[in-house]
């Protein structure tokens, strides 16, 4: 799932260059590395990116030697509608085993073990037929994220443990998120889901009826030149919908959750990215990149993208981030806020800065 | 007095473009508005502009139709040798009236103030063939400037109030600062001087023998092509001595001050132009110039000098100076430290940065 438009990492990252297509952290762009990190568990020729139509050239060259399949959506509608075209496209190609669907832009520290857990959600959504979710362990009272709330143990020979889902729970306040953390029943919803293209299209039948309808409409174009318009006319009508608000929310069939300690995070914003990288910073707590010299810094994030000297002198918490056309300035406390900078140019009708 | 190479504005100012060459404040560059500033009391070609020779050029281009004379040092001395070089060469133009020696790098707020201080200055300095200093009323316990002491008040028919000279004092500490204040008895020194040449060259002979004894050799060479030559060899036999240092606080014949309430400053670093600013700061402190956005930004200076966007969040006294090949972001009560980037810098062999 390649989607979204990434204003998080602006300056850096622009409209037709969104966190998925970029070095955010690591040697590859995101989406390389999502699809680097599955290593045997799937062939290239098994992988489907759905992506939107104006990224199409950038994974084009991205993937030019690997026989993977992109697949673009005309129009962004969350992430039920990709799922629920992941699933048929699958289908499609001849899957009946358990498919993962995984954000293209998330950041994970500990391969080995987000693959154990994988193995384990796929091998439980193939016996179960159920939708398998990962459940991140809290590794802080953190607001930014959904909480799965996990129900019984689930038995059985699977290499991890696992747990009935008891309820998915929206971003929740400090208090609240401190509550999660000491209770340990709670896990990050990390948006990861494993389950077989039949499961995700029965619960989209069952609960999202016109996302279920539109897709039955475009099955027969599969494979076909007339596929593009079919999705451009089935798109077009569909709600944005997320998968986690649209079926997870409201199935009653059992949902599980594998729980998994893997190093991850969803790379948010500035912040959350200086926080992975407290192993490349120095004595200061500063992480710098490029031509940045840094005096009497401390806490400071400064990259310099732009073949330029950044030169630093007295910061505390500061985001410095230079490219050659915008310059970003900012608290790295409040690097959330950034999309105030990026709706302040659409308002202004910069759009070259976008 | 346009010598100095001025690192105190990097990245804006540069060896090849030291601070009196930009328009760091006001409509022109520093040394035009210093010589602007005089008005009637000085014509064009009774204007004697001392300079390095790297900056020659830059000087004949800013005054191309003015007849004013331009003198370049071949390596800068401090102040003693060029105020005797001046003294010297308004001597030969055939100036026997008193002459204002000017820092060419500072700022003048009240001008008419400044020119009725120097007009009384002028008329003491002709009459007791002294030299005079102005004395800037101190509106805070500075610790940047040295002081003078003020002694017993001159009667006579001056347009404003004139003292002797108790003394020169070096910058003092903060305490030290605000005694100075309290008594009311201290003035800054800002450096600027008026006497006849006469004055000054015997001042020069009596306590900088060397210095005048290379001025005399000098002389037979004033208007002739072996000017250059001859001053090449002075100057390099000549140790660098300031006038302050070497004759203000030497000499032993009265010298006297004008009091003077003009609005000046040195405009010593980001900070204090930051300080010269307050008009034309938005409600939240901060000023801004070319392509700035601010957002909840406070107290911070914000100059986009490369015609590319510079987007600034939650900053809190942040001094930001953009150029096409080198950036600042520094805590703006810092900005006297700017030296140790140069001269970092200067150790790195980026001598294409200073």
């Amino acid at each position: 799932m390649a989607g979204g438009s990434g204003t998080r990492f602006w300056p850096y990252s622009r409209k037709r260059r969104p966190k998925q297509f970029l070095h955010i952290i690591g040697e590859s762009p995101m989406v390389v590395e999502t699809c680097d990190r599955l290593g045997t568990l799937a062939r290239d020729d098994e992988l489907i990116l759905i992506l939107g139509e104006e990224h199409v050239p950038e994974a084009e060259a991205l993937f030019s030697d690997r026989p993977v399949h992109i697949l673009a959506e005309p129009v962004g509608k969350n992430t039920a509608p990709c799922i629920g075209l992941g699933a048929l496209c699958a289908s499609h190609l001849g899957s009946n085993g358990p498919v993962a669907f995984l954000p293209a832009d998330h950041f994970i520290g500990k391969k080995a073990a987000f693959l154990e857990a994988l193995e384990t959600a796929a091998a439980l959504a193939d016996t179960t037929k159920a939708i398998v979710t990962l459940g991140i362990i809290p590794s802080g009272p953190e607001t930014g994220y959904g909480y799965i709330q996990k129900g019984d143990a689930i038995s059985g020979k699977l290499r991890e443990e696992a747990y009935r889902v008891s309820s998915f729970v929206e971003k929740p306040d400090l208090d609240t998120a401190r509550q999660y953390l000491a209770d340990g029943g709670y896990f990050w919803n990390a948006g990861i889901f494993v389950a077989t293209p039949d499961t995700v299209l029965t619960a989209c039948r069952n609960y999202l009826p016109e996302l279920y309808s539109g897709l039955m409409r475009l099955q027969p174009s599969l494979g076909t030149d007339r596929f593009p318009q079919a999705l451009e006319e089935v798109y077009s009508a569909l709600k944005p919908v997320s998968f986690d608000y649209g079926i997870m929310e409201k199935t009653e069939e059992p949902v599980f959750v594998i729980p998994c300690e893997c190093g991850w995070s969803d790379v948010g914003s500035w912040a959350s990215l200086y926080a992975l990288r407290q192993d490349r910073v120095d004595h200061d707590h500063n992480y710098s990149e490029g031509e940045a010299m840094l005096i009497d810094c401390r806490g400071s994030s400064v990259s310099s993208r732009a073949g330029r000297l950044v030169a630093c002198l007295g910061l505390r918490n500061c985001l410095v981030v230079d490219t050659p056309d915008a310059l970003l300035v900012a608290d790295i406390e409040r690097s959330q806020e950034i999309r105030k900078i990026v709706d302040r140019l659409k308002k202004e009708g910069k759009d070259d800065l976008l």
